[in-house]
């Protein structure tokens, strides 16, 4: 275990204009665990209830996601999420929301977790944030996720977060909202204020960008002629990248971009299918496969005028 | 002359957060000569009225623009647009559109520009743009652009043009709307098989893409902390385009990916000033140098899971 991801766990039901599907695994923690297993060796704080599948447990089990953490109340009945997607699918609609045991959640972070370098918070309170962090040992990485709910409630707790966060990841519109600007650029230089060493701007089938101090890198998404379903696809970006860098050798500029390669490839694998079919089915030269197509999408040959 | 371009040359007044600009330089053929300007030996063929000033026809024949094209219809005025953006500047709003001697124009190639090998067919009526064909011998090399008004008025007519272009240039909602998908890899393969070797997506502050029957190359914008004013954007990228391909010894794929480089960079540019004011100050040193960036932040390292 060298990767603590604190989030949800989730039973999903999803429509989308290619189908349909009920009590599906999902939930942050668990998308973000699957993509990052491939690199790094990930362990989830968080709850489900007493109707969590066995056969959910297995899966996560079998992909070297250790569950120790993984709170299982029995009284209780798992967080379900049921929602929809149209068009373009841009956007989720919400038919249902049973937070169930997830409401009281209070991520407990086991001994054995304590001292994991990379830190993966993802989309919960601030609050809750916070309170992972303050029972870990100072870790190498924190990479912290949110949303623009606790934007719009929340923005002084989640700037204690940023505070806290070596990478904050955020998308377009939250950059906007957080920021209160028009600029990504500017929005992203506020954030790096806060002290992370990385902004991530999450721009959907726009792909990515990564903002350093002194350093900018653009990554698109990779083109697909089928979306099946979008569910988890932020959540598998932000596991690929902190389960890449969790198994990298050094963390310099380039082992950022090729964390940044990682979780595009992860997100493109997971938007191909429901639930976590797909991410959880991969073999390394699938994955590889990927990496190898983005790097040839975007060559850009020399160029000078004389 | 080795670069025909067909299109509006107009008087503008815009106003942006950022400022007001009254009766300044603008339509396509304008923008886009003076991008393409730097690379080819573009002329123009377009109309104006009595009233345009003589700083204009110098600024044009200063960047070495031919107007033997740009017919001087004494007993009218120039075509005028005013309108005005606001927040991200991603909408134009219209307040006054005044076509003017535009209303009537008719694409009249002058004898000299008939063996142009390379054609940028600037956003006009898909009549005009046919009728523009027709009067030229075969071309090395057709780019048309348009826009939503002619994709919704005249689909057939456009239709037509496609067919005989070499590279459709189209931004995003323009392709979903021709094709009548939210796919843009399903937008790009249906455009291919009206026969252009290149379809060209401009996605604004997303960069571009550049989908071949067998390619695929993704590009971002250049990151800019203060865009002054957008108009003029899409041509000047147009413009860099095919004025880059017209001054290429070879028409390979990584000629036309320089094209595009060429094009963002000029339409970076023209976005930090109103009107042409930037597009028409540039050294070569300042196109390399963010050529060069583009490269720089675009630069994908290798990755391999093992």
């Amino acid at each position: 275990m060298n990767l603590l991801i604190v989030g949800s766990v989730a039973i999903d039901t999803v429509e989308t204009p290619l189908g349909k599907v009920e009590n599906a695994l999902g939930g942050s923690a668990t998308y973000a665990s699957i993509a990052a297993s491939y690199f790094a060796a990930p362990g989830i704080v968080g709850v489900v209830g007493g109707d969590f599948s066995r056969k959910h447990i297995n899966l996560l089990k079998r992909k070297g996601v250790d569950l120790e953490g993984l709170k299982i109340d029995r009284n209780g009945k798992t967080f379900h999420w049921s929602g929809y997607y149209e068009g373009d699918m841009n956007q989720a609609f919400t038919r249902k929301t049973h937070l169930n045991v997830f409401e009281k959640f209070n991520p407990i972070i086991p001994k054995s977790y304590r001292k994991a370098p990379y830190i993966l918070l993802g989309n919960i309170h601030p609050a809750l944030q916070l309170e992972a962090l303050a029972q870990v040992k100072k870790p190498r990485l924190v990479l912290c996720d949110t949303m623009n709910f606790w934007i719009a409630s929340e923005p002084k707790l989640l700037e204690k977060v940023f505070r806290r966060a070596d990478i904050i990841c955020i998308n377009d519109g939250e950059a906007y909202q957080f920021c209160k600007t028009a600029s990504l650029p500017y929005a992203a230089k506020r954030l790096l204020a806060f002290g992370p060493k990385y902004i991530i701007i999450k721009k959907g089938i726009h792909g990515a960008l990564l903002f350093g101090k002194n350093s900018f890198f653009s990554l698109p998404s990779i083109p697909l002629m089928k979306v099946k379903d979008p569910t988890g696809a932020g959540d598998s970006f932000a596991g690929g990248i902190i389960g890449y860098l969790a198994c990298a050798r050094k963390l310099d500029e380039n082992t950022f971009r090729r964390g940044l390669v990682a979780g595009t490839v992860m997100a493109s694998y997971c938007v191909e299918d429901f639930s976590c079919r797909k991410t959880s089915r991969l073999k390394k030269t699938e994955i590889n496969k990927r990496a190898a197509l983005l790097k040839k999408y975007t060559h850009v040959p020399s160029f000078k005028l004389s």
